[in-house]
């Protein structure tokens, strides 16, 4: 690397491992696209210590055998620690209370999108909110119209509701509406949202541009960014799939993620678009507050805030080996990640094998906390203690 | 008529001038489908005295100089009482409150139809919960997942809203559901879609058949006769259009509707599956409730509820020389309707002439009840008290 700016500047800042609460893993059924192994080392590469991993897997996890199954892949498979969610489906919404306590949450998918389980009736959805435990979140794929749908029907059965990735003002400022009435929902934003237009299709090409919902337009973007204090949680939907794939007639939606979204969060603070303190809200506080996660004892990253570089054609640890925000000048880099006392990464290294990562449904907090000194759920440097330690 | 039918029994029922809450009578700008003077004379001769009239003629009703032309038009053309709607568009939010004094309510077009007024964002939709008159309804064409949407929009302006047309199980669930919450939610049902289904299409065909919201299966035609308690109000949706049109390659949607529904109803509660009291509830005194409506004084009808007859291929007074119920075998027959004291209809004559029809928002009902004793709401004569008067 070429790294002239850290000869005369650096500013290392420690945060809190971040969570991701939107991850797709493909495993089990495309494994050729990502896999536990490959996704959680680009996590890690990525500043993420805790990955919530979509159930649109080939076989869907929707039952007592499909989760059983990927609960084996995920401990065997997984670096960095993990959640997994359980798919609603037209016919199991009194299956998926008695696998509540094993996951954290339902995911109900409303639109078409790179999944099977698409629920196309009103009344299939507001099954689900009738049975899923009331303590247990439902996050729901939900674009335009569809999430003035979902929150009625949350509001029918007077539960809170996560809207996935927000990309447009008409979500955002319906959201912000329901909010101020005092509605329980709450809502992730995907980097791509924020950092890509439309307008970007040209240079990304129209087949690997394809992702659901799709890009926005600036006032879209705009309106993201104007209401940044809506969001609660900045999400990756990291959702890889393999070049060839994407460059086909009908390439399927979705864009890799983990690598890139916190340069690009950094990059924001760096412009004084966003704080530090955003974005340890955004990937770690809000999701913790969200999703009922436990603590990771002794889990932080240290990220370098002054190194500058430009994304390149594909990142080193995702299997998709291609990114929309190729050629993307970012400033802010991770350093190194430590999870749960052990150096998981460092300097474009992972240094942790597949199987180091827990379900963090299996964490017995006493155990692992009893012998560490917690870590404080803030930055324990930010950008306002500057030039201080490491190198 | 052969009228056999009747030599031997004749139950004559007396019922108040119905109120049909959602007709479409083309004038300005289609005449040739329909206008005022002969959708009323369709109106009345199928037991209608008051019309409210939708927006999406040509020009729209949007703003002060649309009402005002419509408002001239109708009180030339008009035989039976109106009321008239004001379009929602993405801009006059705020110019349509000056214009709630004169008219029944707001109209807002969700989906896709015969309108050019859809609104397609809903920010907008916002925009007019929160300016129109708390004191007015909104009413709204809004298909499947859309009814939950401005369902979830009502509730956050906190406002009633009126839906038209339900037509399938997903949307009379969910307003079940709704109104079990306590939501200040109204519906109305057409015709046909409680006496059509998708099966029907194979008869009128698919060009003739195109209306909207479509047709349904038989799953939903019967949730709304097992909701019926649900449906605040029967309305014709009456949408004429040409033969000519109907059988284009690009069908323009809509079906007649104004003199086949009461003897359609009439039939269902010949066959046990309606009272009465229902029809009265949903084609009288729901509407006055929710339209806030004035009283019609001295005016009636009488309905022969023995008089078996086939609908013909089409109907006498409305201009769209076609009905999507020809062939079915009715029994109900309209004899007679008196409107402020005029013999108005009888036996397939109309008495009245274009003009008689007062808008009801210059109703001064003063004047007009204080002469005369008020009618009761409720029908006179029902079949619990058969084989009365009349001949
Ligand atoms: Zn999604
Ligand atoms: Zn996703
Ligand atoms: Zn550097
Ligand atoms: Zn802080
Ligand atoms: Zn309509
Ligand atoms: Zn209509
Ligand atoms: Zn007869
Ligand atoms: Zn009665």
């Amino acid at each position: 690397k070429t790294d002239i700016d850290c000869l005369t500047s650096q500013r290392v800042v420690r945060l809190p491992g971040l969570i991701d609460v939107h991850v797709h893993l493909r495993e089990p059924g495309a494994t050729h696209k990502e896999d536990f192994s490959s996704g959680t080392a680009a996590a890690l590469a990525g500043g993420v210590t805790m990955v919530l991993v979509m159930p649109n897997t080939n076989p869907s996890v929707t039952d007592r055998t499909t989760l059983s199954l990927i609960q084996k892949l995920a401990k065997t498979g997984a670096r960095c620690d993990y959640g997994l969610y359980v798919g609603a489906s037209s016919d199991n919404a009194t299956v998926l209370p008695s696998l509540a306590q094993e996951v954290v949450g339902v995911k109900m998918y409303l639109n078409d999108t790179y999944s099977t389980l698409k629920l196309n009736d009103i009344t299939y959805w507001m099954k689900h909110f009738e049975n899923w435990p009331e303590s247990m979140p439902i996050c729901v794929h939900a674009e335009k119209k569809l999430t003035a749908a979902v929150l009625l029907v949350a509001e029918l059965y007077k539960r809170s509701v996560h809207i996935c990735h927000v990309s447009c003002k008409e979500e955002i400022l319906l959201i912000k509406a329901a909010k101020e009435q005092g509605m329980p929902v709450t809502c992730e934003v995907a980097p791509h949202h924020l950092f890509l237009t439309k307008s970007d299709l040209e240079k990304i090409g129209m087949t690997f541009g394809q992702v659901r919902p799709m890009l926005g337009d600036e006032e879209d973007q705009q309106s993201l960014w104007d209401n940044i204090d809506i969001i609660d949680c900045f999400a990756t939907d990291h959702a890889p799939h393999a070049v060839e794939e994407k460059q086909s007639a009908n390439p399927p939606p979705g864009y890799p993620g983990l690598e890139t979204m916190l340069p690009l969060l950094l990059t924001a603070v760096n412009q004084g678009r966003l704080t530090i303190d955003d974005i340890i809200s955004r990937l770690y506080t809000n999701p913790k507050r969200i999703f009922n996660l436990p603590d990771q004892p002794d889990t932080y990253l240290e990220v370098d805030l002054d190194h500058k570089w430009t994304i390149p054609k594909a990142m080193t640890f995702t299997r998709s080996k291609w990114t929309p925000f190729e050629g993307h000048e970012v400033q802010g880099i991770v350093r190194r990640v430590v999870l749960r006392g052990e150096v998981a990464y460092i300097d474009g290294q992972i240094l942790i094998a597949p199987g180091f990562g827990k379900d963090i449904k299996t964490f017995d907090s006493k155990t692992l906390v009893e012998n560490i000194t917690p870590l404080s759920p803030c930055h324990l440097l930010s950008p306002s203690h500057r030039n201080s330690t490491s190198s």
